[in-house]
């Protein structure tokens, strides 16, 4: 397949991608405090559906902005976030050896990042999408993987935005208009979706 | 500045473009018709605004979607969308030899289109976003545009959805996380808008 | 496949596509003579090479900078070549309604053009590079190609340069380091190339 | 100026930087040893250069092939060129903290990476290009380069190929070809550099 000539990384065992947006955060942003506040409350789905993912096999994927730091080491970024107001949400997410890590520079996990060429290298098809904010960084990335193709899930549990409200609306319009599935992370069933996405690059 | 060396085209007059989504359609796509009906209460307000925008020499770009046809010319396109459902809201917008013409393969404007680099040499550097519909393209257009930093003025009488509830919400959800404003295109002062964008150029 | 989900192009009978680079221009830029006449040296053979294409199912794809010029038509272009310097080489290579066209705005058939997005369309997975120049857009759009995983063939007869040491230079670094299989036009066995890019697809 | 909005990077003092493109290898590649050794005697230039650039205010940027490493650091990655053949090249070259770091999936600096945003966001506009090797990575980035309207300065002893044959067919072509001065780096005077291009800024 395209694109695989190059790769040393070897395919994931599935089909599937967790990727995790902007997780990794200060909340030293406009409305960051409300925004803190929603997700603690989707901190433990996002912690419990990357153990699950992890179990069967899914990668595991970082994509996080740099805020504008272009010298320092993921594990300055880390720490800043560790001494920050965000420390209760980051910490049980911080990533491990296994996870992939890629920088992004703007909203869109795949504008100006190589995460077309991973997800290439991995062969993977499908990608469960969370993280913060639905209304920003995730809307734009998910136009983004739907004009690439890629199919989309959409545990609206396991994102958020300022507000419940403004998050309904942009799950909404992610559902109706970038062909995101729109499933809690409770009622989603990995074993299925592996099967689906496997049965569909044949 | 960059990318002006290979231009042959020459600077637009005034730094700012009004760019007209996916106008030229039959509608023949799932929701058309409920589309068509919020399409031609936009209508008039469109030629209205393409006309001010002309006399004071800001660039009208038309950005359409190919419709997976890959070996036509814009004249088929438009021919076919003249003998369709779409008639009544195309025939006022057909471009003419003065307008720009851009075909998009997908949702954004931006994704594997030239536009980036025509409105860099045209030393482009706000836009006005109009045309269909604003859940859709123009979410993923605008989104593009403000990661390229463009500044991004949005007339919600030049854009509509399925429905006006998802109009307003896309709306809202672009102003407050994709930079734009929304300004009406009654209340819209183009001349001061030509004098802000000429100021922050330099 | 990725990216098929929003095609309406069906795929192309076979996954080789022949890219036809620059080969509708009026010569009418540095050291333009020069480059006609290597130019008329290698027609014949670009014309046989498309018949040969055209009758195997395998689609042909011009991809021609713009030249600065955003507003016409097609038929425009090919209208000023055939009144130019150029028409001698041009008449018996423009395209007709079976040809894929693509307009390009800098030197890479894959910048800021719907290439790829047409190419995953017609799940060709290895192009047959031809065209003006080989040490310009020839080697940009190699080097992009080779980036993306596509397999490339390079016909020396069926692209020229200035000068045939600066011709020989560029094949022989696109060989070297762009993965490109670098064979004469009369010895490219284009059954094989087409049952070997099947099998590399499975 | 387009895309500064988002920056939070200042600009750099001087609109010109020095890219070193894949200094940071094991040379465990296909004629990684010929490569060495033409790398081994322009590793002084490349100190030397970088010395000069770093004390007139011009920002160093790495640009560096991840070898297809998706999940280790910068350090880890250093640390395996210090412990291989390339050791006595690399060791002199590592990058400082105030050195940017900018990894590449594939050849060009520019595919799929952030190095387009930060040039932005430094204010940049004309490129010192240096590394390994000028006929891959070299060149893939500086047709790249080209084509975004960057300025491209190519001191012919800081760069190498397998062969100086290979580098010399190479420095012409993208001389000729992807308008790159070649000047070497004892002649070429930095503070001249960066009048002109602040100059062309205006």
């Amino acid at each position: 397949m395209k694109s695989r000539k190059h790769a040393q990384t070897r395919p994931a065992p599935v089909p599937v991608a967790l990727l995790m947006i902007d997780v990794l955060t200060t909340f030293h942003f406009p409305d960051g405090e409300a925004i803190l506040h929603n997700a603690l409350a989707i901190r433990d789905n996002l912690v419990a559906l990357k153990t699950r993912a992890r179990k069967l096999g899914i990668p595991v994927l970082y994509v996080n902005d740099n805020f504008g730091d272009w010298r320092s080491e993921k594990e300055v970024l880390i720490g800043r976030c560790l001494e920050s107001a965000g420390a209760e949400f980051v910490r049980p997410l911080v990533p491990d050896s296994e996870d992939y890590f890629v920088l992004k520079p703007l909203h869109s996990a795949f504008y100006m990042t190589p995460l077309e060429v991973l997800l290439q290298h991995l062969e993977v098809e499908t990608l469960i999408l969370t993280g913060l904010t639905s209304t920003s960084c995730l809307s734009a990335t998910a136009h983004d993987a739907n004009m690439r193709g890629y199919d989309l899930v959409l545990p609206p549990d396991c994102s958020c935005a300022r507000t419940p409200k403004e998050h309904q609306a942009a799950l909404f319009q992610l559902e109706t208009d970038a062909g995101a599935k729109v499933v809690s992370s409770k009622s989603l069933r990995l074993p299925h979706l592996i099967r689906s996405a496997s049965a569909s690059k044949l």
